[in-house]
């Protein structure tokens, strides 16, 4: 399951993803090789997932750097990657940096890449290119081993038996191996544990039903599809005992911005008294954001409210739409934060820290 | 715009609806002269919203007598509507009645109609139609009237520049005239007052993207389609300063039964301090109700949320889905509900009796 999101071929650098639009039906890669491709393929959601966005986006950023003020002449990758190098490297930054605004994780990543460039500025291309690879495989490393820490605390967070809910995707197509918000429920499954997990679809794109049903349900674990308003029946029956949903963005207070619903799905939960917890990895934590008032909020096409996916338009076209891709939950709402470094409970101003 | 979702034919008695599953791309007539294609056309919502739903199985109601228990001959018109015929509209009373559980107006209607038939047992068939008619376009006048009383109580409650939100669809499509929730808006709208409306699209079946958008655009109101999970965003902003929704089943203590999605808005209102107003016709209110517990839910088919209105399967096909069609909303959620007679305030035991 590991790296099926994005991954780079074993002989040269280049860089092929899932395309997640295309899922359930179908399972096709694209392979991306201009800063256009790879830039659309992150806006219109070929790939997504806070961490793996991150993850692609620094395999992108290597595969692209190949082409970037390349030196003439027969022996180019022996010469060094001069000043020109580094100011095109910091331009392909900045345009692969815009095509998400919310999640956090996109230009963290580009940062460490960037840092990499500088610090071997100078040296021969070949060099660069194979430390620049070497940041983008420890990136993703490093998501492995922290999507698996993560499922192990989260873990401790729930028992056999239990009936959970999760919104949107945060699964392993949204990051490395088990994911962040799926982790524990997979992690448990693969240990012989029990759980009814409904599923919220998350409309307008669909998330939910055509990613987490699908990942959960090729895990052979109870999954049940349901739509995002019927969340408060669910938990009014009784038969929800956690929510758990991954994160693109959280503040220093921990706020927690999210996809689109995240919000609503808190406010059911704290109203039924259902634990309400938020998975992610501390590089998602943002310390320059005091609250989640801070945090940008892409809005998105009208289109895909009214007619994407359709047969036809839902709506009359004159009609406005607003569409927030994502919403800030208020960290009153919240049971718990969970990293690859442990459980953090309120006050989150002093847990994230710890 | 009055009596477009039912109408009886001027000449004989026919019934023929305007197929609210086509809107808004195209406005089609339906024609349902026999008790499958009548019970199919509420299943199916041709015809939906409790009150439309009620008005339309009178007027089938009477449409399909004439086929009901024939007198052979010539003059069949002047034979007595016997037992026979009690007998068989009370087995197309039973048939009608269960093709939707929830609304209370169905049961209602077909009962008044009932009394009717009974009234007349013995006399000419002549007469017996006559006087079935004559209640079914009763039902529809009270409607009317009620809706624009209803619509003035409404008024009472907003004012001029206000931004509100619903959901589903109880407009002019799901009653007579005005509408139920929508009512307040439009007669405001009528007045040169200004809203700013958002719309909840209310998945599964998208009437508020469907129908409610429809409407409230053809009558010329600011109208901002949602999807249901970004109501918590809107009222977050601050641009909601009371939400309208109608419903199907009123308990006898103010619980709410309406469309799947109610309850999650009534309980994110109550969060942000948003005023939440039921609008209701009297024959709403189920006094044999005592609680919100008491009311069939009905569970409608999943294929609803796994395909749909889709171009394909939007969910992978082994994925169980649970779509309820309605939801329960706790009486202690519910600002105000407002009938014809007025606007009935907690407690709601002793106001929704006065």
């Amino acid at each position: 399951m590991a790296c099926e999101n994005a991954r780079l071929a074993r002989g040269g650098i280049a860089v092929s993803i899932l395309d997640q639009t295309k899922l359930p039906a179908s399972e096709e890669r694209l392979h991306p090789d201009t800063p256009e491709q790879c830039r659309s393929a992150i806006e219109r959601l070929a790939v997504r997932g806070a961490p793996a966005i991150g993850i692609f986006a620094a395999f992108a950023f290597c595969t692209l750097a190949q082409k970037v003020a390349p030196a003439p002449g027969p022996r180019s990758w022996e010469a060094p990657a001069g000043p020109d190098f580094v100011e095109g490297m910091g331009r392909l930054r900045d345009y692969l940096a815009q095509s998400r605004p919310t999640a956090v994780n996109l230009g963290w990543a580009l940062d460490r890449m960037m840092n990499v460039v500088r610090e071997h500025a100078g040296e021969a291309r070949f060099d660069m290119l194979r430390a620049l690879r070497a940041e983008a495989a420890t990136i993703q490393e490093e998501d492995i081993a922290c999507c698996r820490a993560m499922a192990e605390f989260g873990l401790e967070l729930i028992e056999d038996g239990w009936g959970l809910i999760t919104h949107c995707n945060a699964g392993p197509l949204a990051t490395s191996e088990y994911g962040t918000a799926l982790g524990p429920l997979l992690l448990g499954r693969e240990r012989g544990m029990n759980f009814r997990v409904f599923v919220d679809e998350t409309r307008p794109l669909l998330q939910g039903a055509r990613l987490s049903a699908y990942e959960l349900d090729r895990a052979g674990v109870d999954t049940t599809l349901i739509c995002d308003n019927m969340a408060s029946v669910v938990m009014a029956e009784g038969w929800v005992q956690a929510c758990f949903v991954g994160c693109d963005r959280v503040a220093s207070n921990g706020d927690v911005a999210n996809k689109i619903g995240t919000n609503g799905l808190a406010i059911i939960a704290a109203h039924y008294g259902v634990p309400f917890y938020v998975m992610c990895p501390s590089s998602t934590i943002d310390f320059t954001c005091a609250t989640g008032a801070d945090v940008p909020i892409e809005e998105r096409d009208p289109e895909e409210i009214r007619s994407k996916f359709y047969e036809r338009p839902m709506a009359p076209s004159t009609v406005k739409c607003f569409n927030p891709a994502f919403d800030v939950t208020d960290h009153s709402l919240i049971t718990a934060i969970v990293t690859e470094h442990g459980i953090c409970r309120p006050p989150f101003t002093e847990s994230l820290r710890g």
